[in-house]
């Protein structure tokens, strides 16, 4: 924290938050934006407050050509800069005729990251070019980025295992290009191999030989680029901030290429609320929840539950034994306030649930509990009754809500009830499987039937359900099924076994989750279901 | 590197990887472990090699207390020690009169975990009781326990914002603990706020007052327990390690509360590849990714493809342009080997199995492999294959074993073949729920129809399977039905999600998991189920 204060000091209010979720998150496994995605996640990230963006590598590849293309005439950014990555230019040619260096310019974007070869053996190996010519490389795309005034940072590859291999080189490169006039220079820890005492001792090393080679303080302008490889990427990013890096990157939720990139937005958390450091612009930090989700949305990423600051459980208490003690003061239960990250505190309510938990987690709802000790009471009994014979509301909120309802409110009104259902499984001779259900249900006093086919028992119910409310309840076409956990209970010795059922729904705006239990599977998934259904139709 | 080099050095064999996956990484919002879950994760992680495995608090949670009733029983560990998890004795009372601390003499572990405030706050509003008592509880708790020949350690809640506090006092914990005969204090981030910086300072600060206090350094033996909420667990449990902590604690693939724990895994491996401290016996690390994917089957929970190490994606590169670079010299792209943690590098291989995993896989079943290279192939092919369906071999040796003998022995023996089923569920007005199944098999040659009622579809289908092989096969009804878990895969947007069935049997004797994957339900437990009975009337 010493070191943190004093990096502070220095630092100022220079300091860049710089994101690569559209280029170096975009190397994620199973992740693909469009243009359009693309265009969504800057503005939200503009929004949020980051410095820079890196849209993508514009020549290389076509769709970046267009983002920045519409980018350039459709994006407006309030505090954000656009950055164009990629190359220095080609061994033996010059900036000014390298094609690829050319497109960059081309990109329109102000800015340009360019990545260059620390490591010596990549310089061999990967570039097949000599240590001199690396150099120059380095100097002239430099300099032909400045001259056409654009800022430009330099991406050192590789650095820390060329820095273990060859430090004299690996340092060479850094003044070359700062020499050369790039904004900062950014260690790439590309493997990901580090541990934070790795990158303390680097910046330690690597500033005392600049300062060695006659840089003035001021001009040595280091950035962290992390990847995730030894679970470290956050804390390296932070340790490099300590050891006095002005420049930290990283992407939207960590994401990218294998374990991924240090998550930019546990970072910025951790800067503003651990090491005191002010890097995004005011209101920026509450934003950070909302534009988590919303990008996983986006990328059609399920979002991490369990990520740090912005995880829908990263400030759930599994209330127990301490919930009054939670009650009296969630400071001594919580690293930040939830609201500062504009996240919120939830209440688990478990098997240990006890009425302090169950008004918690009520106030959560809206719903004070605190002046009806009869409710509290009542609601307290069926929930412990429930959760032993197998419920679990901790992962079905939902669920949890419409029984809090049902004995505060007199419930929320039903759409409507169950009167029968049949399902049918039939595998003929030729091996094909078909599933075929057939409900009665009361809608509004009118009994309605339907059959329907679907891919298995559940899911026709589910579609049968739908064509018999469809008419009565057209908002039920927004609602779509989106997981379905099954578990098999207690004495799960055949016949004494009970099935629990989680169904995970959403409507594009939230998703939320109902829990049902029965011996006969069909039967818990019917109430999980029709549960569901029921919470969503309220919704609003 | 150098703290870590002198850490090692005076640390020598004495150091402890203590596991919480069954205690607080079961504080996980959505787990829920069976006892016979626990049985078969603490099996596992004796075989990778931890020294420490806690296995819950009995007489606090009714399961636990039969957990560690059936594991003083069942288990036979080869490495690990069994350590049941508590509190200090209550405040005005003694140890040997405390019926919570009774609870964990009963419960026959030979290692006693138990959590003491160190934070004055807690203290005061969480205990109720004074400063004095608080360290008379302490003292009396650990001689009591060594007084019954057990081990044991003192877990420190909420110390790092307890030392901030008051560190005179939390000091005074820590050695009064050590003074009592703790095997070692273990320092606990609880609400998880810390950042590698925040524990160097803490581990120095802590040790030069415990030193100040007259305390021999070679008595001086700290542990870490991290909580993820900065991001940071991982890299503080290193960075306590490198400040000469000997213990370490933390959970299977980092489950836990809110953000989970350290991921114990990655702590590990970082351990042993990055600092050069071998902490698992030989031969464990390379069961590392192994056993996470099956402790994840286990919890039901979805493995995390992007974790480090183990993960799916953990060495998967997306060559591009620096394909053969990658190939020429992988270790410039790899931070470490991927066998040496079990894993693979997935340039080259795309599922999880390579043949060097089916022929050791082979091994283990008897089955020698390596003459015949066509056989390997063919199931490589099969395995990714069905893998890239859905399918998972991890955890379902039994479904592996008929593969790998269907490609090499020309298949086990099938008591029955299936020609068709039928399965009809009905809930009828009064709110009856009624599952019947009609099967037609092929028994040796003759076909035989057989109807049944059961709990549930899979139940029904169970029982009219056992009737119509009775006659045939009476071995069959020594054949239990101990597990079932379903999983909604892929795009699980209703029509093109499939559905993963695992199924676990039993004969008394020994356990076997099968597993069957088909868009519908009824059809993926039907495969798994078949698959079992076949496996189990195989045996011997």
């Amino acid at each position: 924290m010493t070191q943190a204060a004093t990096a502070s000091a220095t630092g100022g209010g220079d300091f860049h938050v710089f994101d690569t979720t559209l280029r170096d998150g975009a190397q994620m496994e199973g992740l693909r934006y469009s243009v359009a995605d693309k265009l969504a996640v800057a503005e939200l990230l503009d929004e949020l407050g980051v410095d820079y963006i890196e849209g993508g590598w514009p020549g290389a590849i076509p769709s970046d050509t267009e983002f920045f293309a519409r980018a350039a005439d459709e994006l407006n950014f309030k505090h954000a800069k656009l950055v164009a990555f990629g190359m220095t230019r080609r061994a033996a040619s010059t900036a000014a005729d390298d094609p690829g260096f050319g497109a960059l310019l081309d990109s329109r974007a102000p800015v340009l990251c360019l990545v260059a070869k620390s490591d010596m053996r990549h310089v061999e190996q990967a570039l097949r070019t000599t240590p001199e010519e690396n150099l120059a490389m380095i100097t002239d795309s430099v300099r032909t980025g400045r001259e056409h005034d654009r800022q430009v940072f330099i991406d050192c590859e590789h650095f820390f295992d060329g820095y273990r291999h060859d430090p004299v080189y690996a340092t060479l490169v850094v003044k070359t290009a700062l020499d050369a006039g790039a904004e900062a220079v950014v260690l790439c820890d590309t493997n990901g191999g580090s541990v934070p005492s790795d990158i303390t001792a680097a910046f330690t090393d690597l500033r005392a030989r600049l300062l060695g080679a006659g840089l003035a303080p001021e001009r040595i302008r280091l950035g962290m680029h992390a990847q995730n490889d030894t679970g470290c990427a956050v804390a390296n990013t932070i340790a490099a901030v300590e050891a006095g890096a002005m420049h930290v990157q990283g992407t939207a939720n960590g994401y990218g290429e294998r374990p991924g990139n240090a998550n930019l937005f546990t970072v910025i958390a951790n800067l503003e609320t651990k090491l005191g450091r002010k890097v995004l612009p005011d209101g920026g930090l509450e934003k950070l929840t909302r534009v988590s989700h919303a990008i996983a949305e986006i990328a059609n990423m399920i979002p991490d539950e369990h990520a740090p600051y912005t995880g829908h459980a990263a400030f759930a208490h599994k209330a127990g034994i301490h919930a009054s003690a939670i009650k009296a003061d969630p400071a001594l239960y919580n690293h930040v306030d939830p609201v500062v990250v504009g996240n919120d505190m939830r209440i688990l309510v478990t098997e240990m649930a006890g009425r302090a938990s169950v008004e918690l987690k009520g106030r959560e709802l809206g719903i004070d509990l605190s002046g009806d000790k009869d409710a509290l009471d009542r609601i307290t009994r069926r929930v412990k009754e429930l959760e032993s014979k197998g419920w679990s509301f901790e992962a079905a909120d939902a669920s949890f809500e419409l029984l809090v309802r049902d004995e505060v409110e007199g419930g929320l009104p039903r759409p409507f009830t169950l009167d029968t259902y049949r399902v049918i499984v039939d595998h003929d001779p030729n091996g094909t499987t078909v599933a075929e259900a057939t409900v009665r249900v009361d809608v509004e006093g009118e009994r309605v039937i339907s059959t329907a086919q679907g891919n298995g028992p559940v899911n026709a119910i589910d579609a049968a359900l739908r064509s018999a409310l469809a008419a009565r309840h057209p908002r039920l076409a927004e609602l779509t099924l989106s997981d379905f956990k099954v578990r098999i209970l207690a004495g799960s010795k055949g016949t004494d076994a009970v099935t629990r059922v989680l169904i995970s729904m959403s409507d594009g705006e939230a998703e939320w989750t109902t829990v049902g239990v029965a011996p006969n599977l069909i039967e818990a998934s019917w109430n999980a279901l029709a549960d569901g259904l029921a919470y969503g139709l309220n919704r609003r």
